[in-house]
This record gives structure tokens, sequence and C-alpha cells, in this order.
């Protein structure tokens, strides 16, 4: 690929950040969670470092256990449009779920943001996991649908949603005064779509964007999840611990995407990383350490406990056991997620600190923990390697983390002539090089009306 | 009531105004309904005139007679989100349907936007009306529900908000880095609401505001629209045509909200009204009847010929046409708002573009069409009489109306003492004198934990 796109970055803004104890960071303003003026900042701080977009993620149920940072926290959607409000180029990226929303309702509420940002928003489609059944329990129902069900459910809801997208063509609107014309009736068509689960006759309430509709982006590590994100997704976040499971997962997801008929050039793959800086990898290296000790026994041991459903008593040991030394990496039947890591933690023997901060989504990837050359040189070397067309920064600390990039790793990519030195365009899809997606019933050459 | 609160004062915000033929008019920005920058204008406008705050209709469904102002136009949560973004003071209400959502979105939505405006929020709370069954086909439902039943649905949605608003307590968070501490476990609760037509087990995944909660706002001019606005309303909205009827609907509201055991002043009173505002009432008329002009005829008749269900036919007639004349107030079974028209239409034989006018809510109630001491001493009698606590301004053409309106009408009210000249507080429930809520938990002088 000569003309391959530069890369992409992206900033997941969270709170404090990802790591679990984060808040108690003494840079880490531990209100931050709920705090707008602090999410203003920062996506002005990623605006100024010239990213593609940031990304907010979303759960819809939190028990006691919780990270801090999601107990007390707004609402997507409505971020996304504050944070719109307070730039005026970066996309605006807000996770929603297809199994607990109608579709009519989220259509129109991201469209709307996409509007108000003037076409700069995008709809990371999720479909919840929700093992304990705590989201299920605040919409009405006993249990979360079962997982193919879920994924053929987001296949209609997103059918639905492009389709109430499309009701209104780009130029449908004439505002014509002297002839008292305000739009064309041959642009505005009704949707009806009757499906399985969802039916909506249409049209929606309001017409497309400037960028003609929001960008969609997708996460799916399962079989089911990777084709529906081939399928419909512009932007796939992956979230590998090495460039030899990255590679694989790019290729996958470009082949797929092909095998849909789709160009992989108009598929992004975005991996999470969580870069931690320092003037030496001696000294980064150090910052994360800092980051660990922070973990308190009783909230971790209050956390594994439930994790765990209560088959552990964690009492006679200390946050410096090893989780394989006590026999965990065997235990069955626990989650999908750890299910994925027992190998590693039989192997690598985390002391139950780290399995912890690792549960947790803490992360600390050796890889990208260090100097900012260090930094740059593996980020180009997964973007390189074709791990990777962009970066989601998952920073352990922020608001750090996201300075640290900005001002020591961004400067080095845009030396190397791998990242932009300012916007090319103002919405996000000229961000990413995409083209305008037009309205289906804009393809027809015959007109609707004589 | 010697210590009455002055007037109340907020602006209908849609468009280019409520005029249906308002976008023809050549001040008025005819794709004002999706331009968020106008918005925002109109919102700083009504800022600088020191309103309570502004307010954002809606409907879930359109059809190819819709008023142009709504065809295309912004959801209302994420307008008020992003008019707080662009203010500072002035409180931001949207309404939202109780029938088409599930309580945990919309309770968290405006919860977010509580936070996001630092206290300006307030849910403006509808069960639609929806006699074609057009918002039911966008929703998955043959029809809507039924009136009664949409309100015993409604009353549980708002016991399942207002119990998830207060699963946090006001100061359930401690922020103590020292000792690992992030919020204090007693002041989280679990709702387990268990209605007929809800079950959320909560809590929300998101605190309570600098205000509480947001406030409540309601209008119903059914029994039991009365009713449900009396229980639960801090603000009620009506809209009567003359100061009798407003005056007996005023008193109703109130005695009602005093049985449920309520400080009838903690319920405010909004009356709206269409000024339209000239330098004599001479010239405000002609201003009235220029807009009229604007209707075009093909317009009308199609508007006129769906609304009564093509069981008239327009064709032989003109739009000075009499609407007694041809009998229109005879015809029987056509929708609630013409039938409760009908002795009006009877006795006052407007013409059909009058008719058109009147129900596609442009109004232009000749009490409220003068110069600018004419409108003020009426907004005072109206005041004076109890016939209102506020008043919503539905001005017929935007921004005209409401720029005349605080640059004319906004400083004789206040040489009257009648209006504030500053803001006296910074959350929408100071500006309406109402007491900050607390959590129901709060209440509690039992300890939770030992």
């Amino acid at each position: 690929m000569t003309n391959r796109a530069p890369i992409k970055l992206s900033a997941y803004l969270v709170g404090t950040g990802m790591h679990i104890a984060s808040w108690r960071h003494p840079h880490a303003q531990a209100n931050a969670s709920h705090d707008i003026d602090y999410y203003k900042r920062l996506a002005q701080t990623a605006e100024q470092g010239k990213f593609d977009f940031v990304f907010i993620a979303d759960s819809l149920a939190i028990n006691e256990e919780s990270h801090s940072n999601i107990l007390n926290r707004f609402e997507p959607i409505t971020l996304i449009t504050a944070m719109a409000g307070a730039t005026s180029k970066i996309g605006v990226v807000a996770t929603a779920s297809t199994s607990y929303i109608e579709p009519f309702n989220l259509a129109r509420l991201f469209m709307s943001v996409d509007h108000i940002s003037k076409g700069r928003a995008g709809w990371n489609i999720v479909t919840t996991r929700d093992l304990s059944g705590n989201t299920a329990r605040n919409f009405g129902r006993e249990e979360h649908f079962e997982h193919s069900l879920r994924y053929q459910r987001a296949k209609e809801f997103v059918e639905v949603t492009l389709g109430l997208w499309d009701t209104w063509e780009q130029d449908a609107f004439l505002y014509d005064k002297e002839n008292g014309q305000f739009y064309d009736r041959s642009k505005l068509h009704r949707l009806n779509y009757k499906g399985e689960f969802f039916s909506v006759e249409g049209p929606l309430n309001i017409g497309r964007s400037p960028q003609g509709r929001p960008v969609l982006v997708q996460a799916g590590s399962s079989e089911s999840g990777q084709n529906f994100a081939a399928s419909h997704a512009e932007v796939i976040f992956s979230h590998k611990n090495n460039i030899e499971d990255a590679k694989n997962l790019y290729a996958s997801f470009k082949s797929k995407a092909a095998a849909e008929g789709r160009s992989p050039d108009d598929v992004f793959i975005f991996q999470g990383i969580s870069p931690i800086i320092g003037e030496t990898d001696e000294i980064a290296r150090k910052k994360f350490e800092y980051l660990e000790s922070l973990i308190t026994q009783e909230h971790a041991f209050s956390f594994l406990t439930e994790y765990f459903h209560g088959r552990v008593d964690f009492s006679p040991y200390t946050l410096q056991t090893g989780a394989a030394d006590i026999g965990l990496h065997l235990l069955d039947g626990v989650r999908f997620e750890f299910q994925q890591r027992q190998e590693l933690i039989g192997r690598t023997n985390p002391t139950l600190r780290e399995l912890y901060s690792l549960l947790t989504g803490s992360f600390g990837v050796e890889e990208f923990i260090g100097s900012p050359q260090k930094v740059a040189d593996r980020v180009e070397h997964w973007y390189r390697e074709h791990a990777a067309d962009g970066f989601m920064l998952m920073c352990p600390l922020l608001p750090d983390g996201l300075d640290d990039f900005i001002r020591l790793v961004v400067p080095i990519l845009q030396e190397r002539g791998l990242f932009r030195t300012d916007y090319e365009g103002d919405t996000l899809r000229e961000h990413l090089g995409l083209s305008q997606p037009s309205s289906r019933y804009e393809q027809q050459a015959v007109p609707q009306q004589p």
C-alpha cells in the first residue's frame, strides 16, 4: 500500500484514567468523571494534538465494586455534545448499546449530535456484556439477551438506524421563500422497516448532517463480533497485548471486510495502547509502579472476591501473593475475560496486585512504557507491520498521560511524516479520509414524482 | 400573598417561530431548526434578558404536512446540552415523552445534562398524543397507548426516575485519596422498583447534580393531565386564550397541588403567550397580518384536507372563505383539539387562512399584539389577577419576537419591579426560588452501617 493513510490517533477519555487507582494519584482530579470543564479541557488538548477523535466508553449498570471513574459519570451522548461545543475540529465518538434503547431514539440522538458538531460525531456500537444481569435488571428484564441473539438484534438495529438516516436525502431542503417550497417532497422517504425484532416506519425527524451520517465504530473480539464489525464498522477498535495477535486480528478484519465487498482502506483498525512516558525507560517504569502502589488491599480483595463469585478466600494472602501460586489460573467457569487470560496467568504468575490491575483494565504493557523515543518507535513499528492503522490512547493516568503523549510523542511522529501537523478538513470523515455516504434513495436515477 | 415571587419568564424556542409561515418571512433564517449557532444565539439573548429558562418542545414523528420547523430539527436533550455550553446562567428545559423510552435512559440523560449545565436542567414531562399512530409506528407498535393507560405509565415512570435520581445521596463522594475511600458505601442505594409497567433495580450511574435533580415541568389540560401535573410538576405550562380561562386553570392547579400536600408557592404556573410588538398597536397588528399573508393556499388546503381526514373538498374555496360558512364547525369526530374549538369557530367564523393558522399553533391573541406598553400592561394584569406566575413566550416569529420583547417589554417590567434585573443564583431552582430537594435516603436519621 504505497498510498497508505498516515497514522490515526484517538483518545479514550475516562475520568482520572484507566488505572484502577489513578484517582488516588496526586496529579489526578478525583471528581473528574463528572466535571464537564475537565472533559472539555481534555478534548481541547486532544484537538491541539490534532487527534482524529476522542472516545467515550459506556456501561449501563454499576455495583459497589465498580471503577471509581464509572460510578458517577456523564451519559456519553450528552458528554460528546458538550465536548463538541468546546472544540471545532476533533471528532467525538460515544458508545451506545443496541440492546437497551429504541433505534428511533438512538438514530435521532446521534444524528442530532452530528449536526451540533457540524459533522464530527461517531457511534461506537456495542451489544453490552452483562454476565451478572445488573444491566438487564435496570431495564425490566431478568437477564440479558444471549450472545448470538444480541448480535442478531444488533444487525437489525444497525439496519434500521442506517435506514432512518437515509430517509431524508442530503439536498431535500429548498428553503424557497418566494415560492413557499420548504422542501422537495420527492426527497423525503418512509423506511417501512419490518424485521424480526424491530418495526419502524419513519421518516426520521432530522435530516442528514454535514458528513452525511455519523461514523460507525465497533469492537468485536468474538467471531460474531468480528463479522458484525467487518460488515458495518468504519473504525474497528481492538485491544491486543502483543504485536503478533494484533497483526492476526488486523489481517482478519481486513479480509473479512473485503469479503463483504468493502475496500479494506475504508476500514480503520485502531489498537488500544496504554503508554506511560518518562524521560527515560526507567522513569516511565517507576511511574507505572507508583500507580500500582496506590492499589489498596481492601479494595483489591473485595473486588477479587466478587469477581471469583466468593469461591476464593483471600484473607490469608497479601497483594504480593502470586496468583498462580494459589491456583487461580486453574479456576473454571469464572468469566469470559478471565478464561481468555488463564494461560497468561499460569505462565507469568502475576501478583494479586497485578492481577487486580489487569482485570480492572489498568493494563501496563511493557512495550508502551518508556521514553518518548521508545514509544514513538513502537507506534511506528505496529503501524508499519500492519498491526494497526491507528491507536486509541487508553492512558492509565489522565490528564498526564494525554499531555505527555501530545507534548513528547506526537512531535516525533510528525517529524517522521507519520502524523498530520494540522487538520485537512472539518468533519470526522474528512479526518479519516472516508468519503461521504449518500442516502440510498439518491442512487435512484428515476425521479420519485413526475 | 405579600411575598409573591416576581414574574417568571421563559422562551419557547422553535426554529423560525410558532407561525406556520414564519420561515417565509424576510427576517427568518429558513434553516434555523437545525442550525446550532442560531439556537445558541437565541439562548444567549434570553440570558441577556434574564429569563428563567428556555424551553424546547418535541414530537417523535413527522409527516409530509408537518410544520417546517419540526421536519428537520435537533433532538431536545442534545440541543439543551449544546445551549447550556453557550450560556452560564439561564435554565434549559427539554421535552421528553414517558411513552417511548426506558426510564433508566431518561433519568440518566437528564441528570447528565443537569451536571453539564451545573444545575440548570429541567424535564418537560409529556405522554405524547398520537392520534394517527405515526409515533407508535416509529417504535414497533401499531397504535399508541390509550389515554388513561398513558398516565398510569407516566406516573410509574416519574416514580422510577425520581427514585433513580435519589440512589446516590448528595454527599456520597469522599475523594479521600489518603485513605483510599472514593465514596461512602452507606450513601449508595438500590432502588429495587417493581411496578406494573417498570422494574428497575438501580443504582443510577450518575450522582446528584448541583441543584439536586432536574426541575420537573408539565402541561396537562385533561383531568388526568391536571392531576398528574399537580402531584409532580414544579413548573406547569398552560395555554389559554383568555384571562378568565387562565384564572380558572391557575386556581385549579394551585388547589390540586395543595390537596397533594404541596405548597402552592412551589408550583409555578406559566401561561403561553404569543406577543407581537410594534411601535404602535396598529404596527403590531400589521406585522401579524403580514405573517398571515405568507400562508400559501396550496399548503393550507393540503394541511386542512389531511386534518379533516379527506372529508372536505376545499377546491371550490379560497383562503378568504369563512370556516363556519362552509360548516366546518359542525364536523364531528375530527380531533380532540378541534372539538375544543368548535364553539369558537362557529361563533367567530374565521377565514380558512385564520383557521389554518390557529390549528397549526400560530395563534395571535389580540391581547398580546400591540405596543410594548400594552403588552407589558397585559402581562402585569395577568400576573396580578393570578392568571399566571410566569409567561412562556411562544413568539410567532423568531428571533424578532424574542429580541423585541427583551429590548422593549422587559425594561418596563423591570422598572415596575416585576422582573429581576440580574440573576440571584446559578441554578434553575435558584432562579425559581425552589429549595433543593434531598435524596429520600438522606431523611433517615439512622445510619445504614454501624
